[in-house]
């Protein structure tokens, strides 16, 4: 597992107590993580603690064990370090499922794993890594995987997507197959695009965004644009995909999109891989997304201000 | 003169001191203005001092005497009252001038004074009442001119028009006179609609939009909106006219627009008339605006939210 943050740290916790022979590649909770172990503190379901020493931990890729699934649990933002990351861990016989969020993302683990089998796995998960080694589940986790391919044509359900799909399962994560890569990863720029980006700029949790009839109408417009893209590239979400989706959101509790949690911390934000990437290859298929466009500009200026800020290269002027 | 905030205040003391028979209608403000008189502390040009009684306060229109000339400096938001203003002051020999931003507003004052004439009369100033009777006037001031026809289409130079020229003139207001009144208001949405309303929903000032490249790219996609949605309604604002705009934009000192004082003191912006008129009229013509319609909508949030916070009907949650 790349990663030990939410996404690394809850599904690794639980494939790890599953039985799985897990290692993690760390950075900094390196030491936290051999020293302590990992603990899940989980709303909906059952706690997870890893004792120290029950699963491996490394911070240089050329001391994993060689592995037969590698999961990839990075912050996109974090995307120009996959190919060092990856790269040693990745071969022949090789599964890479890239737990991230966006589009494009697994084409940069393609390049940096060329002759490995990439799978997207897409989480349907609220959590929050509270300190290293401490992960607080709050709600969800559900786990999307389909199988990419070199043209982006659906593969279908492969024995390699399978196999993880019931290490998961065993796992006790819920797993949804899908044929489609690319329609699955649309299906969840739906709700990502509007709801992250939105509560970014306008400083909004979900239920408001939900109870203003402004913010209602420009997240259907979002979606609108989103669902036309994905239509054009070929990769339909299907037709009352966003109606169904702004009911679901509306029905939960107010929640702070995990673009949020980042800019408030001080994080980089996911714009390239959630809004940027897709953009662009709207406009390539000839259904430009202008109101997805003016979104990722504002969250562009918004992240490069918290950086510079966060670097006190810049002074925190506002007028 | 009906209103007594930074524009009021300021035109009409220039006006008043250059020995105009000056009334103005006031609300909350016409005591002070009765017992103090009128200030205006400006940073670039001399200032005014209006002792009390030497110009006219009065608080219903009916009690105003009759008046050749009605400037309306209300602030857009309270056009609803408009008509129980401005109708008993507006005959058919009355000139009305409308100092207000955005499109629509000349309309609503024809609707208001239907026997009258209507000018429009934008103002370029960066002025704030500092408190009752007292304007600040920072920089700029120019009024650009152009009477409105039923039809829309260019009135020309008209003699009511050089009239009322011919006095700001002599108050020592620069003047300009424009042909065509819905060119000249496009013209100024193109600096409006950009600027005012990303200062707002970006927290920045003109400073700061100017050095991003993200910001500076959505100025001008927004400015690109606005030029076509005037050419298809065939009142261009010209070839270079953004260009030029954004240019001087990034030559001004750091400044924050007047809807971001206004959000920021929690008075309502002037969303109807800068974007939701003109996204309405663009999309009439064939030239949609959907950069301009998503900050409308993100504006139109914003502008409620803080209207709840100041009622105190709801709490401010932020998450």
């Amino acid at each position: 597992m790349i990663g030990t943050g939410a996404v690394g740290g809850y599904y690794g916790a639980r494939l790890a107590a599953a039985g799985h022979p897990l290692q993690f590649l760390a950075r900094s909770d390196a030491e936290v993580l051999r020293r302590d172990g990992l603990r899940v503190r989980s709303g909906p379901g059952p706690d997870v603690t890893l004792a120290p020493g029950s699963f491996g931990v490394v911070t240089d890729p050329h001391e994993a064990a060689p592995a037969d699934v590698v999961l990839v649990a990075l912050k996109s933002t974090a995307n120009a370090a996959l190919p060092d990351l990856l790269g040693p861990l990745a071969g022949p016989g090789t599964t890479v499922v890239v737990l991230q969020n966006g589009l494009g993302v697994d084409e940069v683990a393609a390049a940096a794993a060329p002759r490995s089998t990439i799978l997207a796995g897409l989480c349907f998960i609220c959590a929050q890594r509270e300190r290293p080694g401490v992960v607080e589940h709050l709600d969800y986790g559900a786990i999307t995987l389909a199988a990419r391919t070199a043209d982006g044509s659906p593969a279908g359900t492969t024995p390699r997507l399978e196999a993880v799909a019931a290490d998961f399962t065993a796992a006790g994560v819920e797993v949804g197959l899908r044929p489609d890569l690319l329609a699955a990863r649309w299906q969840k720029l739906m709700w990502n695009i509007p709801y992250n980006g939105l509560s970014v700029v306008l400083d909004a949790t979900t239920a408001e965004l939900s109870a203003d009839p402004a913010a209602r109408a420009l997240v259907e417009r979002l979606m609108d644009e989103v669902s036309a893209a994905a239509d054009a590239q070929g990769h339909p979400v299907g037709a009352d995909f966003g109606a169904r989706m702004r009911a679901n959101t509306e029905a939960m509790v107010p929640y702070a999109p995990s673009m949020k949690l980042d800019h408030d911390a001080g994080r980089p934000m996911e714009v390239a891989a959630i809004y940027e990437v897709p953009v662009r290859v709207a406009a390539q298929v000839g259904a430009p997304m202008p109101t997805v466009a003016a979104l990722a500009d504002q969250l562009r200026f918004l992240d490069a201000r918290s950086l510079r800020r966060a670097d006190g290269t810049s002074p925190a002027t506002r007028s």
